[in-house]
């Protein structure tokens, strides 16, 4: 069901890295890996690429020192582990099942090869940048979370679903979507909402059927697994994505991260992140144009720091309508949420609101 | 899609509520409506039935009483926008959109009828018990959550769908399941699981089709659209239901609200409740059984106060299996997650666990 080249090459990529090793040792040397620093002062905004990359600097953690040994250890224990337990018998873990299973006692100590979740899932996020293979290639999952429904067809796991003949639930976007093969797409484009509320609105009307699109959801932040299916939609066949968020500062990160990618996984940036997407709301000119001022819901402290912070990133601060944008948020003091359409009709956003901003091509960028 | 006899019933409910108040207004009465006390103090465990049920308090709200005419008018106004916007119409509202749709201002003052959404969610929760109908049987939704595989296909909105043909993914089970129509279903037992990493784990070994089951998870707490599926299928297919939970009072709450229902839903019980289902896992007795100890993790203060308190509520206090399991979770003084059996083999669960738990009808009740 999962492509044997695949296997493969992350077969290929952690023998690579024992062999390596193994060397190393059978030369007497100390044995190190060397990968990209994944440190915040390594993390840069590339104005060509539009993405979060990796600057130069580079890590080497070896066995003899003191201050590796043990994340040593933990990396060549969780590849062996991902090699032999996943890999080999075509097999996905979750994180939180990688880390149990690495938490074991050395022997002769009373010391576990990792006590608490973050070492495990930083030390994953490691073998990615050492190995050049995605956290989905080497098996491992997180949560899955979202939905999908419209004009695409698709297989997963070896059965062919239409994803246009889902009822009101729709497709259960799985953890890991780099495995999913696409097969008719007649769609025109994708809107991708981070409220499920939201889908369920669009889907009950029908929306995606009379606009021929494709509906994604999550429900708030957009998982890996997600982003990357969004990506593969872009590229592969050549969709337009807009995202539709509610009006404030958490909607327009939600729309960064999908857009430029994170600090978090500026290593994947080349996996997960699509320049082309377009904000297509809500935005504070909505907040005129459609006489939603009654609905803003006041900013607190926090609101405000997080406006500031993130107007300030390299990737907004020089983008005239954004920051035109984080003005506004602070002059009307205020948000607003999607879900404040509903006071001009219940589907007002699916009959006006949507197609009027399609048609006019009234997006942000 | 939807059967017309229940858009007839919802109607016909909401319009005899507004025909009572014409008649005490016409009669110049002080327009008022009665329905049972929904406060704790109404709320008994009744032992026959096993659910959780509201007493034969009656609470009176009426419109010339200072303290609850404003109630009065927001009950009056969201039972209209029921009736015109989503019954009349055949569409469905969440909870929050309801909300902005009765946030309007009453004209010559500037109070808004509503201020919170916890305003209008109790106004939704007390016209259930006005009007007998359930909140989805009114037309209005809450988020969706949750996915479903297995031997078991389905008619959603339309829709004729094979949930042992979605590959990894699954469906994505909508936020009202009441208007689902079971078509074939061949299963033999459903396993529901609160953690959507471990449906993942028994979607991926093909445990379903294995063991002939259908698979339903939700993330954490299960909502009011998978319990009501569940008890459809529990009662209409009679099908027996396992749930699979982390071992740790948390798990034993998400069990007794699916078995017995929850104090906030108390009214709802007879729709969302399922009596016969069975608690699978994990046990105190699985940590000795399994070899588990060394992955318990310490109770806190909060922890502690939980059991002390979920204890003894009516349905557990006299329940000695579940009384062992409490006293066993304070002397073990841990908690142990579904995930450390993977500690065993990733597919130990699907394998060994989870058949040997059936076969020998190793369950708590």
């Amino acid at each position: 069901m999962v492509p044997s080249k695949k296997i493969s090459l992350s077969e290929e990529k952690l023998k690579e890295l024992g062999d390596n090793l193994a060397r190393q040792i059978s030369k007497k040397q100390n044995p190190s890996v060397k990968f990209p620093t994944r440190s915040l002062s390594n993390i840069k905004y590339n104005k060509q690429t539009k993405k979060l990359e990796l600057g130069k600097s580079i890590t080497e953690r070896s066995f003899f020192n003191l201050g590796h040994s043990k994340k040593f250890l933990q990396t060549i224990e969780i590849a062996s582990i991902i090699k032999k337990q996943l890999i080999e018998t075509n097999k996905h873990e979750h994180l939180r099942g990688i880390f149990y299973i690495a938490k074991r006692t050395l022997p002769g100590t009373n010391i576990n090869l990792v006590d608490d979740q973050t070492e495990s899932d930083k030390i994953i996020e490691d073998l990615e940048v050492i190995t050049g293979l995605s956290r989905e290639e080497l098996h491992v999952s997180a949560n899955k979370m979202g939905s999908m429904v419209g004009s695409i067809s698709l297989v997963d796991a070896g059965d062919l679903i239409d994803c246009s003949r889902l009822g009101r639930g729709g497709y259960s976007i799985p953890s890991i979507t780099d495995e999913l093969e696409f097969k008719k797409v007649e769609a025109k484009y994708i809107l991708y909402t981070e409220k499920a509320a939201i889908f369920e609105r669009l889907n009950e009307d029908k929306f995606w059927v009379k606009n021929n699109c494709i509906l994604v959801t999550s429900q708030g932040q957009t998982t890996r697994g997600i982003r990357r299916l969004l990506q593969r939609l872009s590229e592969e066949q050549n969709l337009p994505i807009y995202v539709l968020c509610d009006g404030d500062i958490y909607g327009a990160y939600i729309y960064s991260v999908v857009k430029y990618g994170s600090i978090a996984l500026a290593h994947a940036s080349d996996r997960l992140t699509i320049p082309s997407v377009k904000y297509i709301g809500i935005t504070m000119d909505d907040i005129i144009n459609y006489d939603l001022k009654k609905h803003l819901i006041r900013l607190d402290e926090k609101d405000l720091a997080r406006i500031k912070q993130i107007s300030q990133y390299d990737w907004f601060k020089d983008n005239k309508a954004w920051q035109r944008q984080f003005k506004m948020m602070k002059e009307f003091h205020g948000k607003v949420e999607i879900q404040a359409l509903a006071t001009k009709g219940i589907s007002f956003i699916s009959e006006t609101y949507l197609p009027n901003k399609i048609k006019n091509k009234d997006f942000l960028e």
